[in-house]
């Protein structure tokens, strides 16, 4: 017997999957992984930022990160700036061709989202969410 | 502006990376991956069963499950059955090692799910799970 907290462990990640597919479906033409695309997105809610801080408050490891970022510049999505503060540690900022990438691909993915037939009203969804950061609070460490 | 489905799905995202890291310090003496897991959770939940529909069934690639499945034969934890129905498709099932392993694994999730301190009721986490479950059923094509 499962308690209800393993169940919704395992609705996480069985929609996680699904969600990874649908997003690599939906985004074929593009040059970006999904991961990329994270980063892509992390910069543009947070502007400029070093590797090991996009990793912490993503939960991945720096060299995942790292990773992303090198391909990312290869495809000049990104560049990087002198960090005022670390010498040592670059910030990481968006090129234009990166802020048209990203719009792009969240322009695709909210006209999918609004399309589906989902059964569940926009306060259960948002109710949902909240459960989800509640939980991921107690498994992660509060802040 | 976010809106609540892509909330949510960004909520599924950070809690599935936090679950992940979890997993990985929970059981860091196994020779076990998180994906290693995952297949012998179902194998012991589904029984004997082939490459193609474990993939199928947990929304992955057929060669990421081979790959987990050739670690999990070395490991001594999985061994191949003819199969009665496919005879070039074997059936993949569980040792006595391999039910000795998922079961230590999950009693030691157990413990730490029991343990934490989730603010939410029992029955908002079976909510949320519904609400993950009719949103992946939406972007996974329903069966």
């Amino acid at each position: 017997m499962s308690i209800p907290l393993e169940e919704l462990l395992d609705q996480v990640r069985l929609l996680w999957h699904v969600a990874v597919q649908a997003g690599e479906r939906l985004h074929q033409g593009e040059a970006v992984t999904l991961g990329g695309r994270a980063v892509l997105e992390f910069l543009e809610a947070n502007g400029p930022t070093t590797v090991p801080e996009v990793a912490r408050r993503r939960h991945v490891t720096r060299q995942h990160i790292q990773a992303l970022v090198n391909v990312l510049l290869d495809l000049g999505l990104v560049a990087l700036d002198v960090n005022p503060a670390h010498r040592r540690s670059a910030l990481v900022r968006l090129t234009a061709e990166g802020e048209r990438a990203i719009a792009r691909m969240r322009k695709r993915e909210r006209r999918l989202l609004e399309g589906l037939a989902v059964r569940a009203s926009q306060e259960e969804l948002r109710r949902a969410a909240a459960v989800l950061a509640e939980v991921r609070g107690a498994l992660g460490g509060r802040p």
